[in-house]
């Protein structure tokens, strides 16, 4: 049972919610005047006009000069979103890679910065201490630009507390119950060295700033999903999953333009829906599941590659999908029977879940974006077979144009929405 | 972006919500004073008093008298919703029953009649006309006790299209784009003979009132998840699949204390999630679906019972299920292992759906609360070795004590709870 909002207590919510349906009417427009916003949220010109006054003082938007001819109504002065504001910080922890990027609050990239790491199996400190070498570095560039960071989010391969500063599992990694966000807090207070060649170097970085920021854990295929949401450029992407993989499967639900996290946060683990019940043993304890058949080490051993060897001759974030990409291009029958086993366990285990969550549609994002060639034709066979209450239609089913970047976009864009959700004034 | 509520415009809006938020606190506690409702509501008390005059004039709350002693602050004329105004009226179409019933704005049931109806393969306009028969039957029960039914609620056992009075498939009855909200509103205005024996006669029912009317037709799988929600007593049942079977296997999904319908209102077709990929063909096209494994006729096939005699032996509204319980209950080892099959196959297509949603709990609903004790071994079984991200604990496993009362209750209540939502004053 919803509250009503009344009496003085609300005014101040009242208040904060017609600032961010201010700031998100300029966001979806580019430019726009006060006049226009006024008639978009019907509201009355006075009062937008106080609330872009607060909007301007807080430097989230600026004056762009006369809005272009051609638009109906007397010239007025444009709004636009401050590209030399806010910056959203965004991070990854793969198992192979980290990385760092900044928005701005017009979602343009400002820096960004990857290197290849080992995390296998290295002790949590050590990784959030090369992490945080990279999101200094990253700060330093966008302070040097004029932007202020407004907080940070970091992608995991796994799960997250329900409080976004633990790390509940990431088996990949070896990370059970890690308070990773203190751990990153803390090595962001010392002064770090370069985490790595390739690194950029952190000299001029103000030590301790991006220390003081809010830092928020969340997993990577949520962020990918939202990423594709906000940026993917699909129209009226509503309810969709979105299937991403790394060297597990992962996945994530969108309904209604929201994320949902289930119960306990835990929605979304596709990588662990039984595909054939009594298939071979899988890392989580049960058998069949789909990581054991879409999962990268799976695909590895089905295309005769072993995923050991494999793993030092192709290092880096996603060099085994990229060396299977390139075999199956050339034409390697056994690469590509695997990568059809792959798409159609994927198949499988989707269409179990298109026909309980009946979404608009299915996106294949992550590395499986760059395999998406191979997978597809045994992916939507089994999607055709298997969803039958509706016509399945091949449109239905995309491939992601942000790939492998998605993850570490949406950190840095979750930031960037937070701020138009509730404007810091 | 949801708009402001501002103006004159909203006024209205403003003043409905407030009516239902009134109208659902008093449901909430039973009876209550109008201070105690405005102090809940966080109303002013002569706000409230001009809302529940409305309330009253219209006949949907009633006074009750002083308030029980004990209660703090001086005692109050207390508020009760009346159970002699608007009735809710529920009907259902089973592949082997007919049913109706009433319920009023306290939800009481006030006229409950149920036939045997071989529905399978007959034409929809006689069943409707049967069915017609018994919301009659029902309407006059309710009407000759000083009720007046609000709308009429349709449970089938398929798909049903948005608009609520279309249904799409099933395949069960053998039904493919039925306008059956139309043909029962045609049967209501023809005067009918009683459906069968065993329907309450229809004498003295004023033809044609039912069929004025708003008539919903509904999944019955939907509307058993709603009724556990509403009276099924489980504390905090935010996130829960509730899974039900007659001759199919049918599931709904409540997210967030709300049914979850997908894109194009197909969720929670749990039946048809692949739990064998390379399993038997299933009656949809695909292979190895659940309801291949636990379906009515799939279970006695594995229990060596001809499902075609067991029809004619054991007829009526899950006559086989009840066979099937009292076979297992005296021991039979071939039914207790063809249960034993079934709850299996049930927790397989179900550790899918708890890894993909983490729902809260899974409901065991419909007839196969019935069978539960035989289900429930294998089931949580599956559960256990396959929902590894969390612990799955047995209690987030629960038995609808509805049974299959849910789906006709559902269907009344939802009239109630529309009444409700939205109080017509």
């Amino acid at each position: 049972m919803r509250g009503v909002l009344t009496g003085p207590a609300n005014q101040a919510a009242v208040r904060r919610r017609n600032l961010s349906l201010v700031l998100r009417t300029v966001a979806a427009r580019g430019q726009i005047s006060r006049a226009a916003v006024a008639t978009e949220v019907k509201l009355t010109k006075a009062t937008v006009s106080t609330l872009v006054e607060e909007l301007l003082t807080a430097g989230l938007l600026v004056e762009l000069g006369v809005t272009r001819p051609g638009t109906v109504g007397r010239p007025g002065l444009a709004l636009g979103l401050n590209d030399h504001g806010l910056a959203g910080l965004g991070a990854e922890v793969g198992v192979d890679h980290l990385a760092a990027c900044a928005v701005d609050l017009r979602g343009q990239t400002r820096a960004r910065v990857e290197i290849d790491s080992r995390n296998r199996g290295r002790a949590p400190e050590q990784v959030m201490t090369d992490l945080a070498a990279l999101v200094r570095a990253t700060e330093a560039e966008v302070r040097a630009a004029g932007l202020t960071p407004a907080g940070l989010t970091v992608a995991v391969p796994g799960l997250v507390a329900p409080d976004h500063g633990t790390v509940e599992r990431v088996p990949n990694l070896g990370w059970f119950c890690v308070s990773a966000a203190d751990l990153l807090r803390r090595a962001l207070l010392t002064p770090g060295t370069p985490a790595a060649e390739g690194a950029a170097p952190t000299e001029g970085t103000p030590p301790g700033s991006a220390a003081e920021l809010p830092i928020r854990m969340e997993n990577e295929a949520n962020l990918g999903a939202l990423a594709e949401l906000w940026l993917g450029g699909h129209p009226s992407l509503g309810d969709f999953v979105h299937v991403s993989a790394e060297i597990g499967v992962g996945s994530a639900l969108v309904i209604g333009g929201q994320l949902f996290r289930g119960a306990r946060g835990f929605a979304g683990e596709l990588g662990h829906v039984p595909v054939h019940p009594e298939g071979p043993p899988c890392s989580c304890g049960a058998r069949g599941c789909l990581e054991r058949y879409a999962g990268e080490e799976a695909v590895l051993r089905a295309a005769g590659i072993d995923p050991a060897r494999a793993a030092i001759d192709h290092p880096g974030p996603a060099g085994r999908m990229r060396l299977l990409a390139k075999l199956a291009e050339d034409g390697d029958p056994r690469v590509q029977r695997a990568l059809n086993g792959a798409g159609s366990a994927l198949g499988i285990a989707l269409s179990g879940a298109v026909n309980l969550l009946d979404p608009q549609s299915v996106v294949l994002g992550g590395a499986l974006a760059d395999l998406a060639p191979w997978l597809l034709p045994a992916l939507d066979r089994e999607l055709h077979l298997r969803v039958t209450d509706r016509q399945w239609r091949p449109e239905c089913l995309a491939v992601s144009s942000l790939g492998r970047n998605g993850p570490l976009l949406g950190a840095a864009h979750s930031v960037i929405h937070a701020v138009l959700d509730d404007p810091p004034v």
